[in-house]
């Protein structure tokens, strides 16, 4: 294992720590590592949290600040958040108006944050929950039980956390992360394997003319194994995918996001991005937004992931609102 | 090789198909492979023009809006725009007002942008080129006499290119570029190597426990081979090669770029700007801005680069000026 750290046991608080230092408009707790806004929770907003394992960066860390999250909860490599830390997270995010907690479908996340949901109801904080599982490779998988939760996370934190900003309540903004989660599909191709600090070596082996095919965000085996094709090919493949699990009708907006996985040059997603909007535009599908770069990633894994949204009411105009995070950022 | 390609003779043109139709605010001619801004030149400005081989996204195409570059030039992957398309790019960039050309220093580029300004100067138009030599891990490498170009490119495209939106004149800009360039140093260290369509295996071989030192963005060989140490030891070791070329006073004002090149997570990018933080604390550094992410690859080499350029007159004003481009985006 080649990677940039000091100890694999010190990874994740060394890394908390050196993006804590690059932005001074965010405040980490090394205690909890909880991030959060350096100004905290906003008085009267709904506050939106989210979490999860790390080694999805910037996913989640990367997306608190105003108009998205208010505070993320980032567990070990790979491993979900205890429930004590989502709890922390939940605390730090409330003003009073309660808490949307944004939940990618896996069966550690879903279990610790429904116990921190409890705890936090116990102290009398309102929390609402919205799962994430856009992934239509497989039904049921490693770590989960239906599908997976991977890129419409992004597109849920986004719109979601703009309908917050612009003073939705708890019920509004909670239904429009559920209805982002709703009109998402995602499905991914994995080149390589992604190594962990912890382990050391990568996740899975892959023969190097083969490519997994469905591949999940901790390298949770896909639909199948297949020799490496020409690009086109692949993508025909991902954007049918998800077009047969949710049609979408001819004329119909989407936003879509192509996205890298941690290894793969920027060149290679626009290159990816370029046959998704051709194999959209033959289906008759319109892309009114799009997205291309490493947002939802599984460390150095090669490979790349593709989500549909369907515009659904408000969709659009949500996504055009102001954010500022650190890996998402305009209209400020 | 494992990469999103229809075959290595179409790489370039497909990615900049992608690249095109994500980015409807930018235009690119498929026949002169030049970038541009949807709009054109915009009048009474000064232009500013950068290219270079291909393989180092969002570098320079990632650049290309309002507050940055006019226009960009592609080449090949690792490979120079040939003049003419140099030219080409000139062309659209001038609205009369001159043109700066930003030159990383390898010896093609200056070569051939040398003899696309003297064909720009016989068709009347007034160009000036600011070179970029940043690299301090050797003095003439492979492709280069003098130090390499590399990380500061970001930063004089930045700065530069604020100061023309400012309404600077020709010989203001480009002395501000000049400036910038001056005023900043760079180290890169590669933790693998990057692999190009064409060659379809890694450019360089480097074994399982050593990482290159002073590493160029081509592979080019650096200072010397190290056995794989602490992220500390190798980021001391970075900013002593930065401050030992060009000392910074204590209390002086620095902007920092730790820089991913391609394959690097940007968990361990923010381990990397931690442990840069601390050293430069350490020498009585302060840092005033900074950026972390991948801004001048390799492909998909593993690795970061560190820049680092002191605040010199101006420069955090023009630094934190609006600019609207597909990798960079603030106070718009």
């Amino acid at each position: 294992m080649k990677k940039f750290l000091n100890s694999a046991d010190s990874f994740l608080d060394d890394a908390l720590a050196g993006f804590a230092a690059a932005h001074p408009g965010l405040s980490v707790d090394p205690a909890t590592r909880v991030v959060t806004r350096a100004g905290g929770a906003v008085p009267g907003k709904v506050g939106l949290v989210s979490g999860g394992g790390s080694g999805h960066e910037p996913l989640h860390t990367g997306f608190v600040g105003a108009g998205m999250l208010d505070a993320a909860c980032p567990g070990e490599v790979f491993t979900s958040p205890v429930p004590d830390q989502v709890l922390a997270a939940v605390r730090a995010a409330d003003s009073g108006a309660g808490t949307v907690l944004v939940v990618k479908n896996y069966t550690g996340d879903v279990m610790n944050f429904r116990l921190a949901a409890e705890l936090a109801a116990d102290e009398g904080l309102r929390v609402e929950t919205v799962l994430v599982d856009d992934d239509v490779a497989v039904r049921d998988s490693t770590f989960t039980a239906g599908r997976r939760g991977t890129g419409a996370t992004l597109l849920v934190e986004k719109i979601a956390g703009a309908a917050a900003a612009r003073g939705g309540d708890l019920a509004a903004v909670a239904d429009t992360g559920r209805r982002v989660d709703a009109a998402s599909r995602s499905f991914a191709v994995a080149l390589t394997a992604g190594t962990t600090p912890a382990a050391g070596r990568p996740g899975f082996d892959l023969p190097e003319d083969e490519i997994e095919v469905g591949v999940g965000i901790h390298g949770e085996p896909g639909r199948r194994r297949e020799k490496l094709r020409p690009a086109r090919e692949i993508v025909r493949g991902m954007v049918d995918a998800v077009l047969d699990d949710r049609p979408v009708e001819r004329g119909r907006e989407v936003i879509v996001v192509v996205n890298g996985l941690g290894g793969t040059p920027l060149s290679e997603l626009y290159l990816v991005y370029g046959e998704v909007a051709a194999r959209l535009a033959d289906r008759g599908v319109r892309i009114a937004r799009n997205l291309v770069g490493d947002y939802v990633t599984s460390l150095d894994m090669a490979g790349c992931s593709l989500t549909v949204c369907t515009a659904e009411d408000g969709f659009l105009d949500l996504w055009d609102a102001p954010v500022d995070t650190p890996a998402l950022r305009w209209g400020v």
